[in-house]
């Protein structure tokens, strides 16, 4: 397996002006093609703590990845480095003093200066990266003992064409890279990470190619499948029975695949259904309904919904009894399910999902504290409810709230048995 | 001036399923308290490659700090690596136990495993970092030469908070740094940054200290002005004098300073007024209202709003007739101020904000395009709206709606100027 570092250069780098998005691209690239990554470095426009970041990492694996520094100013002094580590001294690359000249005659620029020249000089004996989106070409500059440091420019845009063009191939074709690692990723919801652990932890352990990772996130677990293949036909075959398996352990939880989200999933869903659907919220404060509108073509399923901040508009616009209220407290399970009964009704939809809770900082109590959030529900001939308390400031408990309702819609929807807490 | 490097811990980010926003934080921070970043690195999870990376900086500089690999499961072995490294063996650390039982108990558990035990054990004489956000605490520790070793969980937000509050005091007492940047930013809406840009030229170009700084963010334009000084009250009279001039020179656009919201200051300026406020929502789906009941507080002064997505409901619940929306459309001027009147009706408001557009993909035509997006707004003895075309995909077009929406709102509340295209 070709192993790599990655060292990018540029002092925005190191005062946080950047974030470094480059080696991540590069990285996901280097995963994608089965080439490990062993570390990645960032370093400012210095000379001396480059080549020594470099000396160090040629030495770890095959080869170094920098991107940066191959510019024009005075400051760019990549490729100066890189001759020195690599013991080849740079010489003038005339396709690439063309190429440099060309670019500046098309932006009206009749003589080239020192500057851009110098963006025409490579290591001797380097492979040379076209640049099609800007003038700086990277190039690949190989050591007496075949270990390599191919440099890029650090515009983002540059970097990924000439990454996906120009090195990756160079790197399949010196590595013999003909496998690649294709994913299919499942989410899944109103599961417990710990119990999809147990579930597949077989699977987990024995399984190599390809392989399964789980990771947990707000409300969510993703189980992801990653299959080392030569190409997507054959890792489609690879995957498919793993995916059956894992759907068949892990059940009714799993909600879509990939890109899919579970606001897209609950728009598919009533849509497929002629469900119409409506919200009612008060601590969520219009969060679940944006997440609904924020699917292409919720027009075909959603009604709308009512933002019930005050008590006043529970009574005025959902038709909550103010005498449910007093007697219950606005944070309720009454109230939450008069608010989706009220939510279903005055906007004539079919199925309604209503929150009230409390978010914080004040507000809360030994009966009710911050974070308590009631979840209504209503169908035809259903209304039920339950409540969470989520942890956290008002805007955790907000987002968690608006996570845990969109779950709580699709179980719902799909009758699924109770969810465990999220 | 205090050295230090920062590395990243964690297999993601070198498999590239992860931009490595910490580092950037990190380095910002430092930046700004005068500290130098040397270098930055990332490795995987892996606890030779994390010794060999970690024995490597520490002696490059005064100290190393790191991110990740704190929590409680089997491949976080950041404290294991750390001890050997420093020298100091694993403690159990009884604040901590207690802090990580509280946390677990708030959760519901009454038992607490091996693994949350772990996040307890800290090397002797580490000065611990509370996490006021997790369950993993953070620590500095110190070898015997007083270099340290800095480590904080991955979570963006809870190594964020860790940092500003805990670390960045410990660094400014340990290496007495006395020159940090203070800054103080100015947020401006509806008035264009060539325009500020125009006005502050020549204090942009003279200024050294507190120098300023212009950035264009969607919707907003942000001044910053930076001090460089031995305390913030030094820095507050440094600050002072350029913040009255550039608040005369910029005039109304100025609508907060720091961590003050848009959405924040129409709540103070409602509240202070006595105003209650209402929205009406179609395109952009509840984003405003999610948006004010984001500010604590916005009991006070928000009534609610109606998410008017199907014209069923803009005419059920906010009383838009069916002959206007037939006669102009859904998207129009009359449409926009139908629905914002009806709000304030309906949700006993004395200020109203309407949204209705088309956020695409579907839905656009020559005449009404898609990112057409038309306001509303109605007070007593007064209805206006304008509209504005927004460019981009259906989830810009329905965000830059939303701030542009409460631009709008705050300036008919503030009876400024007419605002010029956002």
């Amino acid at each position: 397996m070709a192993r790599v570092e990655i060292v990018t250069i540029g002092t925005e780098l190191l005062l946080g002006q950047l974030v470094d998005t480059n080696a991540a691209y590069i990285a996901r690239a280097m995963a994608d093609h089965g080439v490990d990554v062993y570390a990645k470095h960032s370093v400012g426009d210095n000379p001396e703590r480059l080549e020594e970041m470099l000396r160090a990492s040629i030495e770890r694996g095959d080869g170094v990845i920098t991107t940066g520094g191959l510019g024009p100013t005075y400051d760019d002094l990549t490729k100066e480095v890189v001759a020195s580590v690599i013991g080849a001294p740079l010489e003038l690359h005339a396709p690439s003093l063309a190429a440099v000249e060309a670019r500046l005659r098309r932006f009206g620029f009749t003589e080239i200066g020192e500057n851009n020249r110098r963006q025409a000089f490579m290591p001797v004996g380097a492979d040379v990266l076209e640049n099609p989106h800007g003038s700086a070409p990277g190039f690949v500059a190989i050591r007496g003992d075949g270990k390599f440091i191919a440099s890029m420019p650090g515009v983002p845009r540059e970097m990924r064409a000439m990454l996906d063009e120009r090195l990756v191939p160079w790197l399949v074709e010196r590595f013999a890279l003909h496998d690649a690692i294709y994913t299919r990723t499942l989410h899944a919801v109103g599961v417990a990470e710990s119990e999809i652990d147990r579930r597949i932890d077989d699977l987990f352990r024995t399984l190599e190619n390809p392989k399964i990772a789980v990771l947990a996130h707000e409300g969510r677990v993703d189980v992801k499948i990653m299959a080392k293949a030569g190409d997507s036909a054959a890792a489609d075959a690879m995957i498919a029975p793993v995916e059956q398996e894992l759907r068949e352990r892990i059940g009714e939880g799993i909600f879509g695949v990939d890109r899919q989200t579970l606001e897209g999933t609950i728009v598919a869903e009533c849509t497929a259904r002629g469900l119409w659907l409506g919200t009612a919220e008060s601590v969520t404060g219009g969060g679940i309904a944006d997440a609904i509108v924020r699917v292409a073509g919720a027009s075909a399923c959603f009604r709308g919904g009512v933002v019930a901040y005050d008590n006043a508009v529970k009574a005025a616009l959902l038709g909550v009894e103010a005498g449910t209220i007093e007697r219950f407290g606005a944070v309720s399970e009454e109230v939450a399910m008069a608010m989706a009964r009220g939510a279903r009704e005055r906007l004539h939809a079919d199925v309604a999902l209503a929150t009230t809770g409390i978010a914080g900082p004040a507000g809360g109590s030994a009966d009710k504290p911050v974070g308590l959030v009631w979840f209504g529900y209503a169908a035809a001939g259903e209304t039920s409810a339950r409540s969470v308390t989520f942890p956290g400031e008002r805007e955790d408990v907000r987002r968690r709230a608006v996570t845990f309702g969109l779950n709580f819609l699709w179980r719902r929807l799909t009758r699924v048995a109770e969810m465990k807490a999220g």
